[in-house]
C-alpha cells in the first residue's frame, strides 16, 4: 500500500469507529471517586496543557473558585497563592477522560455525569452545568458561585444519581439524533435536549427518597437552564472520539480544545501530541454593554461536539441558534454544507433535516483543511477577559490554521 | 367607501385581532361544568353539523364509546340504539367554544383544558389527548378505551388540575412561538410542545397532594404521548379565532373543521353559517398493512391550527414532520411559502426560522383562495374507515374548493 492508501484506509476505519460509537449515560459519580488519576490537589482545566502563569484570567478565576470550593483556600488571595505555589497539579480534562465547558475546571469533590461508549467500552466524564449568570465556568468565584457548587454536590447530585439508578441507562446517541430534529445542534442550543432529559427522568426523580422540596428544587434548577444537556452532549462526543485517539496513519482530528490562551488539536495518527496556536477572539453577538474588547480568547472543551460532527457542524438543523450566535438561518445551513468539504464522511445517526436528513459532516481530515483552506466552524459562548464578569456574548469561531499546519508537518515527519 | 375598501378594512381589523390574541392556559374543568350548554345527553363532535345517520363510521364509533363512558349504555348495541333514538343532542364542538381532534367527541364527564384569550376574554375547551393506539378519537370503543377515559377523569385530571392551580396560568402563545423554533408546527408534530409543557409543570406536579405512584403515572402518561400538546395548541387557536367569527365585511376564514363526512368553513363576514362539501381522502404515508382504501375521509377540528396560521402553514419550521406525513423538507418549506399567497398577512409571534424568521401566513382570505386556486394546506392524521381500527397513517389534505366557492357566492349575495 502507498502512504496515501494507508491513510485512506486508516481514515475510513476511524470514521466507522466514530459512527459506531454508542454514547450512553450510565450514571453519576464524583471526580475524586470516578475520574482516573484525580487527587485532592488536582485541578483539571479545559483545552491543551497550560500553566498557572500562562492561564487566561477567567480560567484563573475558575481555579480560585475551585480551590475555595474544595476548602483548600479560604480567600481568593490565599487561593491565588496556592495556585502559584506548585502544590496544585494542573492537567487538561482531556488527559483524564473528561471534558469541561468554558474554563472547564474540575476538582476532586465535583459530581460528574458518567457517559460510556458502549461499543468501545470507554468512559467520559463531565460536571453538572451550573446555569447562566455568575458561574465558575465563566471565571466567577463569588460566594454565590461556591454555594451553588456545594448545593449541586450535596443535594442535586445525590438526587440525580438516585434518579438515574431508578431510571436506568439513557441512550444519549438517540437523544442527540432527536434533538437535531428539534432545533438543537448540541453545543450552544440544547433547549430540546434539556427538555427531553427532564421528561425522561421526571418519573424516576419523583420516585427517589428525597423530600418534595428537594425534588421541586431539582426540577426547577434543570428547567431553568437550557444548557443542562450540553454537559451530556460533550461527554457523549468525548466518549465517541477517545477510541480514535491513537490510530496509525489516520489524519482525522481526534480532539479540538481551547484553554482561553491556546487552541489545541490532536490527530488520530499522532496520538496524544497537541498542536497549538494562540486562541482567537470570537466574532459574534455581544450582550448589551459589551464589545469584542471585553472578550477573552476562545475557551473550553465544548468544541468536542464539532470534532464529533455535531455543534457548529449541525447548525443547519438549528436555525434559531443564529439569534444567539449571529448570522442568518441561511448562514447556518451554509456552515453545515461547507463542513462536508473537510470531513472524511457523513453521520448515519446525526442528521440535518433541512438538508434532506443528510448525515452531518463527520471526521475532520487535516489534509482537507489544509487543501481547501476551510477551517472547522465552532459556535461558542464568549467569556469576559476579566475573571468574575461571566458571559459577554456568543458567536462563531475557528481554530487557527497553524494548528493544522503543524499537525500536517508532524504527520509528514512521522510517516513520509 | 367602496365594497372593496370595506372588505380590506375589515380584513385588516380581523388580522389585527388574530395577531393580538393571547391564548393562555388558565386551568382545567369538565365539559359538564364548564362548557356552555352541555347536558348529560349532549354529544359534541368535530366538524360542521352532522346527524347520526350521516356520521362516518369512526365518528359513530367514538359516539358509542362516549355513551358507554357516560354510563348511558352498557353495550355497543345499546349505545347504537340510543344514538339513533333522537334522545341524544349532537352538536359541533365549535358551537360550544370547544374543539376536538379527529372524531372530536366530547361528553358531559370528560375533563377539559381551559384556554382563555386574554385579549378578547373568550374561552376555548379541549379534552386531554388520550395517546396513540386504540383511542376514542379514532373511533375505538373497546373496554381499554373506556377504562383509559375513566382513569383520565378520576386520576389524571384532578392531578393536573391541582398542578395548574399550584403553577398558575401558562402563556400558550409564547410556548407555540418557542416550539416553532424546535421543529414542531403545532398540529401533527408536538414533541417540543409536549416537552416544554412537561418541564414547565413538573415542579408543581410534584407539589400536588397526590401519591407518588399517581404522580409517576401522570408523568409517564404525558411523556408517552407527544400529541399531548395538540390538545392545547387547538384550543389556543380556537380561542384566537372565535372573536373574529362575526365581523361585517371580512372575507377571512374564521373556522375550518371536518366531521369525516363533510369539510366545513365559516367566514368572518358571514357569521356562524357553515359552507360544506364532502371531505376528501388524504394523500400521505400509510402505516404498514394499510392503504388509501382503508382511510376515512378527512376528519377533526384540528385544522383550527391552520386557520390561525400554524400547523400546515408552519411546516417549514418542522422539517422532520415529513417523516410522518410524507414529502421532503423542501416540500414543507414550499407549503409555508405558498400560504402567503392566500392570507391577509403574516404572524408577529408565530415565526418560521428557516424562512429567516418570517411570520407565518395568517388569515385565509376566501377571495385569494378563489383567485389563485391555491387551497389551504392541512397536515393530518388518517383514521380507518372502520370504527375501532384507529389511525392508519398521516398526510396532507386540502379543503374542497367548493366550500370557498359557496362562501364567496353567499358573501356576494349578502354584501354586493
Amino acid at each position: 500500500m502507498t502512504l496515501g492508501e494507508k491513510i485512506n484506509a486508516a481514515n475510513a476505519a476511524v470514521l466507522t469507529q466514530i459512527l459506531n460509537a454508542q454514547p450512553t449515560l450510565v450514571g453519576m459519580g464524583t471526580a475524586g471517586a470516578d475520574i482516573p488519576g484525580m487527587t485532592k490537589t488536582t485541578v483539571l482545566h479545559a483545552g491543551p496543557p497550560v500553566t498557572w502563569e500562562t492561564m487566561c484570567p477567567p480560567q484563573r478565576g475558575a481555579v480560585l473558585g475551585g480551590l475555595m470550593y474544595e476548602g483548600l483556600a479560604e480567600t481568593p488571595e490565599a487561593a491565588e497563592k496556592l495556585a502559584a505555589s506548585g502544590e496544585i497539579t494542573f492537567a487538561p480534562c482531556h488527559h483524564h477522560d473528561a471534558v469541561g465547558p468554558m474554563a472547564g475546571i474540575i476538582t476532586y469533590s465535583m459530581p460528574v455525569w458518567i457517559v460510556q461508549n458502549k461499543t468501545a467500552g470507554n468512559y467520559a466524564y463531565c460536571t453538572i452545568n451550573e446555569g447562566l449568570g455568575k458561574v465558575l465556568r465563566f471565571g466567577a468565584y463569588q460566594d454565590e458561585v461556591i454555594e451553588r457548587l456545594r448545593w449541586i454536590e450535596t443535594e442535586l447530585y445525590p438526587l440525580l444519581k438516585e434518579t438515574l439508578q431508578i431510571h436506568g441507562e439513557i441512550d444519549i446517541k438517540t437523544m442527540i439524533a432527536q434533538i437535531l430534529q428539534m432545533g438543537d445542534e448540541g453545543h450552544n442550543r440544547n433547549k430540546a435536549g434539556t427538555s427531553l432529559l427532564i421528561r425522561t427522568i421526571a418519573p424516576a426523580l419523583v420516585q427517589t427518597s428525597f423530600s418534595e422540596a428537594q425534588k421541586v428544587r431539582a426540577l426547577k434548577f434543570l428547567d431553568s437552564n437550557d444548557h443542562t444537556f450540553l454537559n451530556l452532549s460533550m461527554p457523549a462526543m468525548k466518549a465517541t472520539m477517545d477510541p480514535v485517539r491513537d490510530v496509525e496513519y489516520s489524519t482525522i482530528v481526534s480532539t479540538m480544545a481551547r484553554n482561553g490562551t491556546d487552541f489545541g488539536i490532536r490527530v488520530a495518527g499522532l496520538g496524544d501530541r497537541w498542536f497549538t496556536a494562540p486562541a482567537e477572539i470570537i466574532d459574534g453577538l455581544y450582550f448589551p454593554g459589551f464589545t469584542m474588547a471585553d472578550a477573552n480568547p476562545d475557551m473550553g472543551d465544548s468544541c468536542i461536539t464539532e470534532t464529533g460532527g455535531i455543534g457548529g457542524f449541525c447548525m443547519g438543523a438549528a436555525p434559531a441558534i443564529v439569534q444567539f450566535v449571529g448570522g442568518t438561518p441561511a448562514d447556518a445551513v451554509n456552515y453545515s454544507m461547507q463542513m462536508f468539504e473537510i470531513t472524511e464522511g457523513e453521520g448515519n445517526t446525526y442528521q440535518i433535516p433541512p438538508l434532506g436528513f443528510r448525515g452531518s459532516a463527520t471526521g475532520i481530515d487535516i489534509r482537507k483543511v489544509i487543501e481547501t483552506g476551510i477551517l472547522p466552524v465552532i459556535n461558542t459562548g464568549i467569556a469576559a477577559s476579566t475573571a468574575g464578569v461571566g458571559q459577554v456574548g456568543a458567536g462563531i469561531v475557528h481554530p487557527p490554521m497553524r494548528c493544522f499546519e503543524q499537525a500536517l508537518e508532524a504527520f509528514v515527519e512521522k510517516y513520509a
